[in-house]
């Protein structure tokens, strides 16, 4: 569904939706609602009219596990029973089901993995085809009209998580998944930023500039935005300076 | 335009090439007559009929200097002085030309370097709009049904030219602009390999599988899909084995 403006999927994207059987949807948390409403409005614009929505339910998650990858695995298992009984129940034999995934179903997101996983445990006999879309990296990047490679360099693509022990060396990373300011981590003179929050919504925000003069506005414009919207969904990247 | 199939050009695309008075094209090399047909099939599918293309000259450049950025630099800076002349001469004041991107503009491409050029250098006043677009990379993603990241993992996009120098610590690489076969430089033994060329046009090739078993028959297939096509663009994502 790329960044959630029914402009931003691709005709392929639209016509896979216009040949559904069933979308199931697997939103959950404070975003929700705000999703659903993006799905409805692609719906209404692309898929069959009636299209049948089913809502798979989601399993509980522990967020501060000791182990986070076995925790992860534990809870995509758990997720691929519920989405194998959600498909058999609600799709016939040869019916097509779609998933809108926001964004690109190829970056930080766990459908492929657990339909993969429905497949390796021959819960569901089941055909995949994966449609990408715009990811908020690109959105990111055209937001504020710029490339994410310098010439000839590379673009590490990153969490939140891991960034304060990955940038040493690099000159472009991209931060996904943040749930605070881990570029407060960072040695701010070293860096320009580049920043967005609701990509390609009515409501989008980007804000860019040296890493030590916007870093402190964009740490305070992102509170404010989880503080009045219930949820933020933002993306930055950063430059070394030279 | 993504990939060059019109079906993975975004609605957004497609109604900005609509709203297009002229085309401009910049291609060069071996690939310059496949891609102006696939500009061709894109055109003839949503531009406006008779749509004028123009074809933007490539001044000369070194491909093996001693300094690589500088002669990038000095390259870039006489492709905005001929591309500034062809706006100035092509287009009326107030009008809009297209640019149609093979993948993504922001990933290794020049243009939006060329037209931040034009503007710092007061060449053409112009207003720039970017549409992102499905990149190779993407492709890649989709056609081998396969997450870029793993679970919590970081993304590197990086080169040919730049793979043995960065691999080491990471866990999944994709490159890009790989002239010959770098891969060849890793341990294979530590690798899965994900490859693909000519990704979503109707000769697409998809390989993968261990780098130590499928190395090997990936290097020959794009030597004979060079030979046989007069040029490749192939991508290929790197997972390190557990």
């Amino acid at each position: 569904m790329g960044v959630g403006d029914p402009e931003s999927l691709t005709h392929a994207a639209s016509r896979a939706l216009a040949g559904a059987d069933v979308l199931f949807t697997v939103d959950k948390g404070a975003a929700k609602a705000d999703l659903n409403a993006l799905r409805a409005r692609i719906c209404a614009r692309y898929a069959r009219p009636g299209l049948r929505v089913v809502e798979v339910g989601e399993p509980e998650r522990d967020r501060a596990p000791a182990d986070y990858p076995a925790e992860v695995r534990r809870w995509h298992a758990a997720r691929a029973t519920v989405w194998a009984d959600a498909l058999r129940t609600e799709l016939d034999e040869g019916g097509r089901g779609a998933f809108l995934v926001w964004g690109d179903p190829a970056l930080y997101d766990s459908s492929l993995r657990i339909l993969d996983d429905i497949r390796a445990r021959g819960l569901v006999d089941l055909d995949v085809e994966v449609v990408p879309g715009i990811s908020s990296v690109q959105a990111l990047a055209a937001r504020h009209r710029i490339p994410l490679n310098t010439v000839g360099g590379s673009v590490h693509i990153t969490t939140g998580r891991r960034l304060a022990d990955e940038a040493a060396g690099l000159d472009t990373v991209v931060v996904l998944l943040d749930g605070a300011a881990a570029w407060q981590g960072l040695d701010a003179d070293q860096w320009d930023i580049y920043w967005g929050a609701y990509l390609g919504a009515d409501d989008e925000i980007a804000l860019a500039g040296p890493l030590a003069e916007v870093g402190g506005q964009i740490a305070a414009a992102k509170r404010d935005a989880r503080a009045r919207k219930g949820w933020i969904m933002d993306v930055y990247l950063l430059r070394r300076r030279r």
